[in-house]
Formats: structure tokens, sequence, C-alpha cells
């Protein structure tokens, strides 16, 4: 480590931080070549890969801790796999560190010990990866890879009318978690923060979807505007039951208190829950997937013809203020 | 379009530039779905990962053409991807644009030009990414997916002692464009910068090697610094004979002129030829091979026991001034 302001050389960046996360990969070869081999793919099983790009100050705050930084990141990522019903296996990372980051090594400590404890969580490894200077905030992109069923891809486009909603887990800890973590909504909220900033990939319910579902994404957009990309991509209309949508219970409290954050939990994003269709008769099936890997899951709608969304209150009849392209007010 | 200083939000972003981009790749969904599929890898052939990151103000000149950024982004994928000895197939992009980048439609019109050009040229398509704002300069990053032969991958740790050393095209240019890009070079060099700015990835010659070469790598961190990676990874000692390195007419003509620019040529980066070894009984396969794919290799050298590398003057005496880590003067 120089005088640099804790900066610290590429090639020692990677030795000191980043081969370690690449043993147990055998493909990684240390990090000391070019590229990276993946894994042979078993018969009937394909490759999912998928990217996301995280920029601080647009992304998550740039003084969030390293380590869930990293972690949300390849979060984010094993969430869109999930999506698809793949299992995760392996992720590439490229990161661009300003050279003024104060405390570098503690920074890259962090981050990379963030990201050694997402890897033995969710049994993926690191591949390879490229370590840049930039004059700008940290960014990192990852790319991640999993394995699904050849024929078993879940994809956006598969709803059919008669179909069940679901969703994984509970809907708005992301939104309101913001809330929290911009001090905007007091209360003793502390476990929405932590959802904000350390979503739940639903790694093990997606691949048990594949199979069963017709139609998946991951709620990154907001309930509202992902269900209406399903709706777009599968040319049907998605009908909700705004009592069913499973809420935590710090999102019940904090809505009870006002009512307003219920829209908030609905168009906001940050969920990383599924939210999926599925025929009628794979009801019991879906529920013991759930059951199985712990998740809850929760009828919220139906598939119906038509285009777009359309959101019930208790008494079935339609909220008005919606559109297409999202929540708009109640 | 909004008026925000040519913004464009994420989904006509994809749509307009990117979605196009992923025409021919079944996989990629049109861009629509959480992730893409990777197709699946013939009997005996493992899919190679590679990521690069770039970042404008430090891998290339903020007012560079936008279609060059891109097309020189994707080479430097490809060239790592040749150097493994695997045939390019896809990539994934993330892409980290300013709010306040002038022209944004512009730039993102010429940028997904480029990266069209360079899809036609290599046989390669955009199988999924991510765009994202930020309060930075522009900063990309590829991830590349290629296909070898599971037997013949190459890597940086095969060479033995009586291999000859091998270099593809010609040294320096990268370094010495740079030099003119940048105005500190003056004469009729264009071309030089012209390499500078768009390399050549040799992605047809990298798939030939791969069962002849016994170690490989591309020259990006300048050939001295790149050979010396072989040796350390290959335990053994690497000698260059200095009057053997191919140089371009317009870098013997730049050198001829200022003979301390030879050192820049060796010491400088951005080749992207790929240096690497051979059994002395492969030789006419490999001239061969070069001849097959309109690529000149030249034979620069030998393996020998020991560590580091040594470079010789044209008398056969090893020239002062250089250690392990790179060229340090003449």
């Amino acid at each position: 480590m120089t005088g640099d302001q804790g900066h610290i050389g590429e090639f020692d960046r990677i030795a000191r931080f980043f081969a370690p996360l690449a043993e147990g990969a055998p493909g990684a070869f240390g990090l000391t070549d070019d590229a990276a081999v993946l894994p042979p793919a078993s018969d009937g099983l394909e490759w999912v890969v998928t990217v996301d790009a995280l920029v601080a100050g647009v992304h998550f705050l740039p003084d969030d801790p390293a380590d869930l930084v990293a972690r949300k990141a390849l979060r984010v990522n094993l969430s869109d796999l999930a999506a698809m019903g793949a299992s995760p296996r392996g992720y590439t990372l490229a990161l661009a560190l300003p050279k003024t980051l104060p405390a570098t090594a503690d920074w890259l400590e962090a981050f990379s010990r963030g990201l050694g404890e997402d890897q033995a969580e969710f049994g993926v490894h690191l591949l390879g990866g490229d370590s840049v200077s930039t004059p700008g905030p940290v960014t990192l992109s990852i790319t991640a890879f999993g394995l699904v069923e050849r024929e078993k891809l879940l994809r956006r486009s598969g709803a059919s009318v008669g179909d069940d909603l679901w969703v994984s887990g509970t809907i708005g800890d992301g939104a309101l978690g913001l809330e929290v973590a911009r001090g905007r909504l007091f209360g003793a909220y502390s476990d929405l923060a932590d959802r904000y900033r350390l979503p739940r990939p639903r790694t093990t319910l997606g691949p048990r979807l594949a199979g069963l579902a017709s139609a998946a994404l991951d709620v990154s957009d907001g309930l509202l505007q992902d269900a209406g990309h399903i709706a777009a991509r599968s040319g049907c209309r998605l009908v909700i039951e705004a009592p069913a949508v499973p809420l935590s219970e710090s999102a019940a409290a904090a809505i009870s208190d006002d009512p307003d954050l219920f829209a908030r939990a609905l168009q906001g994003g940050d969920d990383y829950e599924l939210l999926f269709t599925a025929p009628v008769e794979c009801r019991s099936a879906i529920d013991a997937s759930g059951r199985d890997v712990g998740v809850s899951v929760t009828r919220i709608g139906r598939v119906e013809s038509g285009t777009g969304i359309e959101l019930l209150d208790r008494n079935g009849v339609p909220l008005e203020g919606l559109s297409e392209q999202g929540w708009r007010h109640f």
C-alpha cells in the first residue's frame, strides 16, 4: 500500500482481496489468466446470464457499509437468476474505485468480506473480474451465472388467462425501508431499512417454480410496474386484489399509521420478491414448494384477458389512479 | 426523449439502441427478460468468460468518438478470449452514463452503431445488459463469452524450457499511437493512433493456436511485462531477441527518428497481440496457422530455465535496465 491515500495497485488488489474468493472454482484459475472457464453444464441444463450495475449515490448511499454494497450487488443479480428459475453458480465482477476513496484497503477488505459471506450463503464463486480506477463514484457491475433445466426456463411471457397471480415473501419493505434509511419515515422500522440494504433473493424458490409457474420476474421496479411487464409480455391483463398483497408486520404497522404509504409499498422498488403466474391446478404444488424452501407464497390475483393491470379494493372495486406505467395515486 | 439534456429513460434506451443488437441471439429474448440463456455448448466445448471495465478519462479520452469507445471495449474482451484459444460468441454490457452527457441520443446512436459493426465483424451478439445513470464519467464493462475445445484451452502457465517464444502482428503501435493521439509524437503516424483507438483482437488466430501453443496471453500491459507474466506463471525464463520484435512500418520509422521510442514500444500497453510459447516442432504448423488467418506470426525468442525475462541486443548481449516488473530504461 502506497501513501496515495491508501491506493492499492491492481495486482495487489486481486491477490489480497479477490483471488481468495475464486478458491473452490477450478475454472477461475485463481484469477491469474485472461479469462475463466464455466464448468460444463450437465445434460439438459443451460447457462443463464444476467448483469446489473450499481453506482454510489444512485443505487446505494456513498457511505453505506462496503460489505452491504457488495452483498446487495450480488443479490440483485441472484434475484434475476431466480426469476428465470436458475440456480446460481458463479459471477464476475467489474469494479471501478476512486483513487481518492478514503481507506481503500479497509473498504476493499469489507467489500470482499461481504462477497465471501454471500458466496457461502448462496453457493457461488467469483470467476473473474476487472478492477480499475475512476475519477467518479464507486461503480460496480456483476454478471452472474446460473443453471436451469432447458425445458423449465421461466420467462415473462408465459401467463395465460385463468392463471393465478402469486408473489413470494412480503411487498413494500424495500421501498419503505428506503424511506427509513433516508430518515423520512420514523418508528421502530430498522428491519425495513435492513430489507432495503440487503435484499433476500429467492434463489431456492425460483428453481422450484421452474416447471410450475407460467411466467415470472423479480419485483425490482415495484409490484405494479413489474406486474405490468408480465401483462405486456404475456398479452393479458393482471388483476391484483389489494387486500391480498402480503405485508410484513413492520410495513403493516407503518401503513396503519399512514395509509398513504400503501401506494408507496406497491409502486416502490427493491422488493426482490418473485412475482409469478401459474395454472390453478398448481396451487398445492406451489404451496408445497414454498413450505419446502421456507419462503411464504401468496395468491394475490389472477390473469384475465385484456391488457395492463387492475387493482381491486376489499369490495372488488377497481381502485382509481392506476395506469400501465404504474401507480399514480389513490 | 425529455428536455433533460437529451436524457433517455432506461426502457427507451434498451428498445432503441440495444435490443436491435440482440437480434440473432435467441437466448437474449430481445432483452425483455431478467436474464439471457447461453446457447448449449456442443460436446467437448467449454464456455470461456472474461470481463473488462473502461472509464472515460482513464481508458479512453472523454471526447473519443462513441463508436470507437464501444468497439474498443468489445475488442479488448475478444482479445482476452483469443488468448485462451476461444472463439467469441456473445457478450453482456453494463453501461453507466452521465445524465449531463451532451446529446445522449447521438452518443448512444454512435455507441450502438459501433457495437453493431463489430458484432458483424466478429460474429458475436449482445446477450443482455444494464444501463444506468452516473454522476461520474462514462463507465462501461463488457463480459464476453467464447467457446474452446476442453482439452485445448490456452493458459499462461504451460511454457516449457526449449519452447519458442512467438508474437502475432506488430508490437508498439498501441503505445506509440497513444503518444500520437495525445499530440506528443508528430509525423505521418495516424495509423498508429488508429491502432491505439481500435485494437485488432486476434480472434481467428487464437483458436488456431489452441492445441499448438504451450502458453499464451494477449499483450495489454506491454510486451515485457506480459512476457514476465508467462515466465512467472510457467516457472521459467523468457529470453527476447530485441531485433526480432516485429514493428510496423510507422513504428519503425518513428523509432528510427527517435531510438528512445523503442523502449516505449516494448513497455507500452494496448498492443492486443498474442504472445505465446510453443514447442519447436510446432513451427511450421504455427506459420501455416498465421498464413491461413492472414495474421503474421514472428518468433522473437525462447524459453529457458530460470525466472523473469531477458532482452538481448543484436549481438546477443543482455540489454541493461530491465526488471521483472518491466522495462525501466536502456
